[in-house]
């Protein structure tokens, strides 16, 4: 795959020093960081506004390619802990698009009735259509971590559902979508900060949940159970990026930068006219 | 219903004066005008982007509340003859929401699955959820619209059929589904110039359907068919309101007010904590 072209506040693209390799040892990447990216805060803000525009009209030429036909879509995958900024990533970065071309859906426990399928089955239901920019706010992933680390899941299951997200990323990138999946890392001590931040701001209320902070005691298993994860499903048709999450204009800029990439790389185009144009002027001036 | 204080741009409020009332008639809407607005469309395209931020913050406090456990949403119905601006009503008025509250449906021709239902299975199945903005393009009143233009239903089942809509939207607005209805009215002219321009640019040819112009030599037996439907069907739980369209910078600051109007009346208010503020401080800092 070619490089691309750095710029756009980066001095090298994003995608090639955030792609997990088979090396990748979440350990050595730091969620304070803003690496690659040449500027503070409020670059990155301005750079963030300044680019809203060209990712909604590439996302338009997508949906316009489904409209006419086209298969393909794009799906980003947004994993992280509690308050790693998923949900402002969707207000910031994906409501630049037009809503009608998005399909937004956010995995929560899984139900009794999710629980008696196999755990892809209500992600299948939340796949993108034609031209469309899926957004998932959590995933299947959840199902390989969330058990792992309460120990509720054996082994034998576990690679199995390794295997499954495997196959089932193949199949969707052989037909037509393109994953990009997403790991925004907090550290422990900022998740702290914005956890206490929600309880100091009666508008936040709605956003805290005590089960957030009994997570926080299984910490060092969520890391682990994330990184064996993501070496588990890395892969070119399912690429991993590890983004540091401490400072949320960071993550912003540089998911808004992954979105950029995978619809330039699939340069979608408008559709030919399916008609005979100069028959359609006639038959329209004679109405 | 008290009146609602005018102003942004508005010499009265547009839902006071576009509501459809009993003695309304569609021939006595002129489409080319303007009416309320002080100013024309530079101060209208400016109008528009100062209120995107409190539309916004309005459907996330609504948004929040249905978090919290309230069980209110709002469905804005968009109807219109085509090329009337209802995908630039979602692309430039709804899409300021964060497209985590927006639940969009867009409603084709009925597949042979949804014709073997009832008229209402689909659409009861888009309806947004607690605290959601639902925003149709299109909706259940294509089913009183087009079979009645084509000659293809009966007095009885259309009797049918506007009865049971005044049933759902009852029940609707009795669950907590404030309803906005707002028909789009464009004149043939206009439409003509639209489908013209569509024809003239290639990124716009996926918008134009043959079909469309078939359509054009029903435009009367369609302005008839909304005014029976518009009539039949309006009522203090499911307002219609009739935009003029030819100017579409006009028509999108009036659905705009139309939705803050109806968000200012719900008054979502941010949910209270469900847990002992305190208590969370404390187990947070031990972690």
């Amino acid at each position: 795959m070619a490089k691309r072209k750095a710029g756009h506040g980066f001095a090298e693209a994003p995608e090639d020093f955030l792609v997990v390799r088979p090396d990748f040892s979440l350990s050595k990447v730091d969620p304070a960081t803003t690496p690659g990216f040449v500027g503070g805060k409020s670059e990155g803000e301005a750079a963030l506004a300044r680019r809203d525009a060209h990712l909604a009209d590439l996302q338009e030429r997508l949906f316009a390619e489904g409209k006419g036909g086209g298969k393909r879509s794009l799906l980003l995958v947004l994993q992280g802990m509690d308050t790693s900024g998923k949900g402002g990533m969707v207000s910031h970065v994906v409501s630049a698009v037009d809503v009608q071309g998005v399909q937004h859906a956010a995995f929560r426990a899984p139900t009794e009735e999710e629980k008696r399928h196999d755990f892809l089955w209500r992600i299948e239901k939340q796949l993108p259509g034609p031209g469309m920019l899926g957004c998932f706010d959590r995933s299947h992933y959840e199902d390989v971590l969330v058990p792992r680390v309460h120990g509720e899941i054996d082994a034998d299951e576990l690679e199995r559902r390794y295997s499954a997200i495997q196959d089932f990323e193949f199949r969707l990138n052989s037909t037509g979508t393109r994953i990009v999946k997403v790991m925004l890392h907090l550290s422990k001590d900022e998740q702290k900060r914005r956890l206490a931040a929600r309880l100091d701001d009666p508008t936040k209320y709605w956003k805290y949940s005590p089960g957030d902070v009994g997570e926080r005691h299984h910490w060092d298993a969520y890391m682990e159970a994330y990184e064996v994860a993501i070496l588990r499903t890395s892969a070119a048709y399912a690429p991993w990026y590890v983004v540091p999450a401490d400072n949320k204009w960071y993550a912003r800029i540089v998911v808004q930068e992954l979105l950029v990439a995978a619809l330039e790389r699939l340069d979608p185009q408008w559709p030919a006219a399916s008609f005979d144009i100069e028959e359609e002027k006639r038959r329209l001036a004679e109405t």
